[in-house]
C-alpha cells in the first residue's frame, strides 16, 4: 500500500516597521520586556510609561555578545515560565542586536512560538538587525550558529534612543549602512559620503533608506536561499575576526567594517572593483570612526574558520563582492584558496 | 517622519507522507541519522543499507522521555558542528516520537534550519507524532514547552518496524488512534472496535486513516490556532499525569489513555456525552492493554498544573471533549473549577 498524503501549509507574515517617536503600547495580555542593564538604566522608565498591559515583567540579561548564548536564552525562558506566561503572551526586545536576536529566539521557542516586538535602541539594530527575523545565539563553533527564522509582530524605531548611544556603537551601526549602500544603492553611498552622519535629519534618512533596502531583500528571500546572502558582505571575514577575538575586542559592526575592507581587497585582486572604489569605501569607514585593519596571526587557521560559516555550503566558501561598480553585487563560491590566502597575508602589516 | 515599511512573507510547505516499505534513499549531501540504542540495535543496519550519501553520520542519544531535554538537543547540534554539517545537510529521525521531536527541533535550530526526514519506528509516531511538524523538548515546567513548529521534508512510514515493537508501546500508539476516531470519525471508531488491531492489514488501515485525519487537521491549522487543539483531547490531563510521575511511570500514549477517560468523565458530568459512550471508549482502551485509572494524590496541585499547559491561555484551561456523539468534538474554556475538581476526586479510588 502506497498512500502519499500531502501536507500543504502556507502562512503569510506581514508586519510594519515604523520610524517614529515611540507610540503608546496597549496590550490585553502579559508582556515581558527583555533588556540589558545599560539600556535599562537609560530608557526603561520611558518605555514602561508607554506600556499598558495586565502584567508587565522586566527580564534583564547581561550586556554584550559574550552572553549571546543558549544558556542566556534558557534563563529568559525560565523567567517566563515562572511568570506563567502563556501562548498569547508577548515579548518586547528593548536594546541592540544582541537583545533583539535573543528575544526573538526566546519568543520562537517559548511554547513553540509567541509574539514579539522589536524596539531597537542602537543604530546597528535600527538600520539592520531588528528587521527580517534572523534570531539566534553564538556557540563555541561560531556566531549565530543556533537559531530560528522568526519574524516580529512589529518594529518600532525611535531615533531618540540614539542620543545616548556611545560614539563607538554609533560607528558600528554605520558599517551596516555602508554595507547596504555598497551592495544595492550607489546614490545612497554618495549621500553617505556627502553628509555628516551625526546630524539628526541625516540619521533619520539613513535609517529610512537602510530599512527600506533591508525589507526589499527580506521580502524577496526570507530564508536566505538567494539574494539575502548579499547582506553577508563583509560578514564572512567579520565573523572569523569576531570568533578569533572571542567576541571581546570588536563590536559586530567593527568586525564587519574590517571584513568589507578584506572582501574589497579580494575583489580588487579578482578585477571585480577598482582600487579607487575600494578606497572610497575605506575612506567612508575611516571617516566615521571604524577600524579597517586586523592582524591575522595564522592565515591557514583563519581560512579554515570560513568553513564553519553558515554561508559555506558543501565545502565551498560563498563570498560576496561589489561587482563592477559600487551599488551592485556578485556572489562567488569558486575563489581559489591560494588567491584568498595571498590577499589575507597582506593584512595586519599596518597596510 | 512615519515610515511604515511592510514586510510580507509567504512560504508554502508541501511534503508527502508515504506508507510503504522503506525505499532507497539517495542524497547528494551530508546525512546524519539520529536514533537511540534500542532502535539502532534492531534496525540501523537495514536503514544504513538503504541510504546512499557522500557522508553518513549516526548520532545515538539515550532512550526515553526523560532525555527529551534541551541538553540532549545541544549534544546533537555539537555532533553536527563537529562533523562540519552545513545548511544543505540533512537529518533523519529514526525512532519513536521522542527521537522525531528532538531531531526536528535540532534541524530547526542548526544554522537556523536544515532539512529533516521522519522515519518513525513506533506505532505512536507512525500514526501521529511524525506528521505535522510539532518539535521540541520537555523541561522542569512541563512537556514540550520549548520547541518549534518545523515541518519535515518527507515522512516514510514502514509498518515493518512495528514487528519488533514491545506490546506496551504498541498499545500506547493505539491510544492516539482512538483519540483520532473519537474526535473525528465514528465509522473509524466502529472499525477499531470490530477488528483485531494486531493484524497486519488492520494495522496498515489504522495508520492510513489516522494519518489522513491528522493531515486534514494540520492542513487547516498548522500552528494550533483552532482545530489542531482538538488533537490535545486527553492530553490536558495526560500531560499533568506524565509530569507528576516525572515521565518515568507511563508511556505518553498510556497517559493520554487515562487522560481521555478523565476528559470523558468530565464530559459525562457536563452532559456532553452519555455514560454508555464513555464506556465504549473505556472498553476499547482496556481491550487493547491500556491503563485507564490513576491515583491523584492532591487534586488542587493537579489542577494547578493545568495552567502551565500550552492550551491554557490567559488563565483559562482549554478542555477538549466528545460532543453529543462519538466522532464529534467541542472545545470549552469555561468549565467551573469545582466541577473539574469533583470529577478528579473520583479518580484513583479503584474506580
Amino acid at each position: 500500500m502506497i498512500v502519499p498524503i500531502t501536507l500543504n501549509l502556507q502562512e503569510p507574515i506581514t508586519y510594519d516597521i515604523t520610524i517614529h517617536p515611540l507610540p503608546d503600547l496597549v496590550f490585553d495580555r502579559k508582556v515581558a520586556v527583555i533588556t540589558n542593564p545599560t539600556v535599562s538604566a537609560l530608557h526603561l522608565d520611558r518605555l514602561l510609561e508607554s506600556i499598558s498591559a495586565p502584567q508587565v515583567e522586566v527580564v534583564t540579561i547581561p550586556d554584550g555578545e559574550a552572553f549571546k548564548t543558549l544558556a542566556t536564552v534558557e534563563s529568559v525562558l525560565t523567567a517566563l515560565f515562572e511568570a506563567k506566561f502563556d501562548r498569547k503572551s508577548l515579548l518586547i526586545a528593548f536594546g541592540g542586536g544582541v537583545i533583539g536576536d535573543m528575544t526573538g529566539f526566546a519568543a520562537s521557542l517559548y511554547q513553540r512560538g509567541i509574539d514579539f516586538i522589536q524596539i531597537p535602541t542602537t543604530l546597528l539594530s535600527q538600520v539592520d538587525a531588528s528587521v527580517g527575523g534572523k534570531t539566534g545565539v553564538n556557540n563555541l563553533y561560531g556566531k549565530n550558529l543556533i537559531g530560528a527564522f522568526y519574524q516580529p509582530m512589529a518594529v518600532y524605531i525611535d531615533p531618540y534612543f540614539l542620543t545616548t548611544l556611545p560614539q563607538r556603537e554609533f560607528a558600528a551601526g554605520i558599517a551596516e549602512v555602508v554595507k547596504m549602500a555598497v551592495m544595492f544603492d550607489s546614490d545612497f553611498l554618495a549621500y553617505l559620503e556627502m553628509n555628516n552622519l551625526k546630524e539628526e535629519a541625516v540619521i533619520k534618512e539613513m535609517i529610512r533608506r537602510s530599512v527600506t533596502l533591508k525589507a526589499m531583500v527580506v521580502n524577496q528571500d526570507e530564508k536566505e536561499a538567494g539574494i539575502r546572502a548579499v547582506l553577508n558582505y563583509g560578514h564572512t571575514f567579520g565573523h572569523v575576526i569576531e570568533n578569533e577575538t572571542r567576541y571581546a575586542k570588536y563590536l559586530h559592526g567593527e568586525a564587519v567594517a574590517i571584513g568589507m575592507v578584506m572582501a574589497n581587497a579580494l575583489a580588487v585582486e579578482l578585477g571585480l572593483m577598482s582600487q579607487e572604489e575600494a578606497h572610497r569605501v575605506l575612506n567612508l569607514l575611516q571617516n566615521n570612526g571604524l577600524p579597517t585593519d586586523y592582524r591575522i596571526q595564522d592565515v591557514d587557521r583563519f581560512y579554515e574558520h570560513f568553513f564553519l560559516d553558515k554561508k559555506s555550503n558543501r565545502g565551498k566558501i560563498k563570498f560576496i563582492f561589489p561587482n563592477g561598480a559600487l551599488g551592485t553585487y556578485v556572489m562567488r563560491d569558486d575563489i581559489d584558496e591560494d588567491t584568498v590566502k595571498a590577499v589575507l597575508d597582506r593584512f595586519g602589516e599596518g597596510a
